[in-house]
């Protein structure tokens, strides 16, 4: 059992040409024994983005703070905020946009094997 | 790919000698054809209390609202608030309670089989 805040957990920031201003945190994962599952945290700065790409396995969210939008593959841009929960499913390309002038974070679960 | 917010989602009410006042609502799931995960949210009012049992998954949790404690196999009580983060391993035995004057709502999730 363990329990944890977020300021707690070292985050690490994404270096990629398809990333900008996002800090990667995991509070719960592999390195604790999670038998199936990893609960990562992203904060994206204004302005930032996640790579829109995809990969067999799916995400569950939920946006803890700011608002942004989640675009598919067909371009289409679904508006997300604090509360909103989402899933991508395997295979669906996507990204996460911070469209808001203050931070854009969410929680973003995977099977652990891809934490 | 979907979005949905909480108010969105039905809510079932627990009925079971060891649970009281705990309403359960699943934002994203198996219905939504998850492969791996699913997501539920527990709201459990003043006073109430989910079941003091184990399984052989694990749950990692997110409080979303109110204070109150999480209870493990020795008895031993750990506080909860809002924003914290747990994890319950597999075969721990574990009790969501509520010590505050407002509803205790937590994320909650398990491999997709046990949803």
């Amino acid at each position: 059992m363990k329990t944890i805040k977020l300021n707690e957990v070292p985050a690490a920031v994404l270096e990629s040409p398809e990333v900008r201003g996002v800090r990667k945190q995991v509070p719960v994962g592999v390195a604790d024994g999670t038998p199936t599952m990893s609960l990562r945290v992203f904060t994206v700065e204004p302005g930032g983005y996640t790579p829109f790409h995809a990969h067999p396995w799916e995400h569950i969210n939920y946006i803890l703070a700011g608002e942004g939008e989640l675009l598919n593959e067909a371009g289409e841009r679904r508006a997300i905020a604090a509360g909103d929960y989402a899933l991508v499913l395997p295979d669906e390309m996507h990204q996460f946009r911070n469209t808001g002038d203050s931070e854009l974070q969410f929680i973003c679960l995977v099977p652990r094997d891809h934490e």
